[in-house]
């Protein structure tokens, strides 16, 4: 397959160094500045290096990454909140172009849902975005050959940086500010880590999970979702939670009646209590009973290995 | 899809009773001595409630199953080894007759597959077998999407039965025979228990897994495979692992070098650790790190998920 890549972040950059391995030619990537266009592949390394170098991938236009020639866009632009611009206008000019898209971006898929499956529906091309949730964790696709009319609800901690600073404050009995600033000393946590540890990132995977679950029968937002975060948890809470042999953990939940993001205790030896930045989700299914799957959550070539397992789906169901 | 069910056990008579909810015709079920058949459709409760009153499912030849109208032969027969009869004949039978394939018995799949994937290639039929792995667990799927070149190992918990004694075991410091026949009294070990406490069952699943991962380029069967059961594991030796905070667990291992079950040591909160009849596989991957997947592996309607996938995914791939 012809990939043009949109996106030169950690994601990006996975996907364009990894793509020849899966049998993929690279013809475009994008960062938010310019583009690098070779109808018979880009070099990769060369093209990450002028990044590093230069400060931006190519000397074109990032336009010209769009209209370039591919069979699958690759969108891992940054997730957008409301209009979830400019991913969104990236995906529809592909599908209009009757091109594939496969997302790694969250904002397309939890904000505008009903209307990517429009122009999805409209186009020859088709839309696969495993990748927006749980990283390398198979969720999205499994919730499809089980069915989405068999599963009854999802639960699952679905953000590693708060997962990261919760096992920390547990494990060595420290206040939320003392460890955040150890993750982003790490790099587990961004400088400006609201976007985590507040909820907001696994509860667009929660409403990307309820946009599946609902097959076109209802369209979920953020604004249907209920979060709270783990910014004002007090390392009390977790001595307490571990006195009862529990410990407290972002639980993400979605079931017929319900999207919510909040801090929640579990039994210490439950396997929602995955430690580090690992993710786990629960699929509560209606005759196999309940199944956990769970992986790296986020990362570069992680993510690129959901975003290639999509590529090979293309063109099934 | 119009499903031909060959075996009437407990996995048969789930998909029977199932196939209706998944949109799916039930077209003929054959037991071991007899058939029941009609092309618009068998009523699956008076069918299963014949096998329960007069011994049989119906009163045709069980051929006539294998000769009715269907899209998808479900081979759900005991497991046999060697030649893998009758099982492998049904397959062959419906692959020439250009229909699609599901199986949950394993023996076709772990000692003829080469003969198995000749048959399908020469064939307008499709076969599939993700149900003869780990019940409810989507393994083969799983290594399929994430693509076999890039899964470098697989290990995990793929017998309920040992793993249930094995809990039991360590859990009240029981020794084998005491919890084997409790284990009978519950249904959950059979009379002859051989097939699951001496490794047997588990060596067949990795068999399977190995000639997946394997992509043709070698062949296995159960004579590859190294096996070791915990029939004769002293109730000594899980103590002793307790006391160092560890377990005993039997552990099914595929690499390029090894397939291979034995009882393994496991720290007591590793996720391999599961209790009871669950399974767990892990597939350690090139770019993703390390993927649970844990779940029921055993049980009709649990297998007949796994079955119900499987049909879902025919077509693609």
């Amino acid at each position: 397959m012809k990939l043009a890549v949109v996106g030169a972040g950690a994601v990006g950059s996975s996907v364009v160094e990894l793509a020849g391995e899966y049998g993929h030619t690279v013809t475009a990537l994008a960062d938010s500045r310019s583009a690098a266009v070779d109808a018979d592949g880009i070099d990769p390394a060369a093209v990450l290096e002028h990044k590093r170098t230069e400060g931006v991938v190519g000397a074109e236009d990032k336009t010209a990454a769009l209209e370039a020639e591919y069979d699958v866009l690759v969108e891992v632009t940054p997730t957008t909140l409301g209009d979830a611009e400019p991913g969104f206008g990236h995906v529809q000019t592909a599908l209009e172009r009757d091109r594939n898209v496969v997302l790694a971006n969250k904002g397309p898929v939890a904000e505008r849902y009903g209307e990517l499956q429009d122009l999805a529906a409209a186009s020859d091309g088709e839309i696969r975005f495993e990748a927006t949730v749980g990283g390398a964790i198979p969720i999205l696709s499994t919730i499809t050959d089980f069915d989405a009319k068999h599963i009854t609800a999802v639960r699952g901690v679905l953000n590693g940086t708060a997962n990261f600073i919760l096992s920390r404050m547990a494990a060595e009995g420290l206040g939320y500010e003392h460890v955040l600033a150890e993750a982003q000393d790490l790099g587990v946590a961004e400088a400006d880590p609201s976007f985590d540890v507040e909820g907001t990132d696994a509860a667009l995977k929660c409403v990307i999970i309820a946009n599946v679950l609902a097959e076109g029968e209802r369209e979920y937002t953020l604004d249907d979702a209920t979060v709270e975060g783990i910014h004002e948890l007090p390392a009390s809470a977790l001595e307490l939670a571990k006195a009862d042999d529990r410990t407290i953990r972002l639980i993400g939940e979605v079931s017929s009646e319900t999207v919510r993001v909040s801090p929640r205790l579990v039994p210490a030896d439950s396997a929602l209590a995955v430690t580090g930045t690992r993710n786990i989700v629960q699929l509560e299914t209606t005759h196999a009973g309940r199944l956990n799957i769970s992986g790296r959550g986020a990362g570069g070539p992680e993510t690129a290995s959901a975003i290639f397992a999509d590529i090979g789906r293309l063109g099934s169901r």
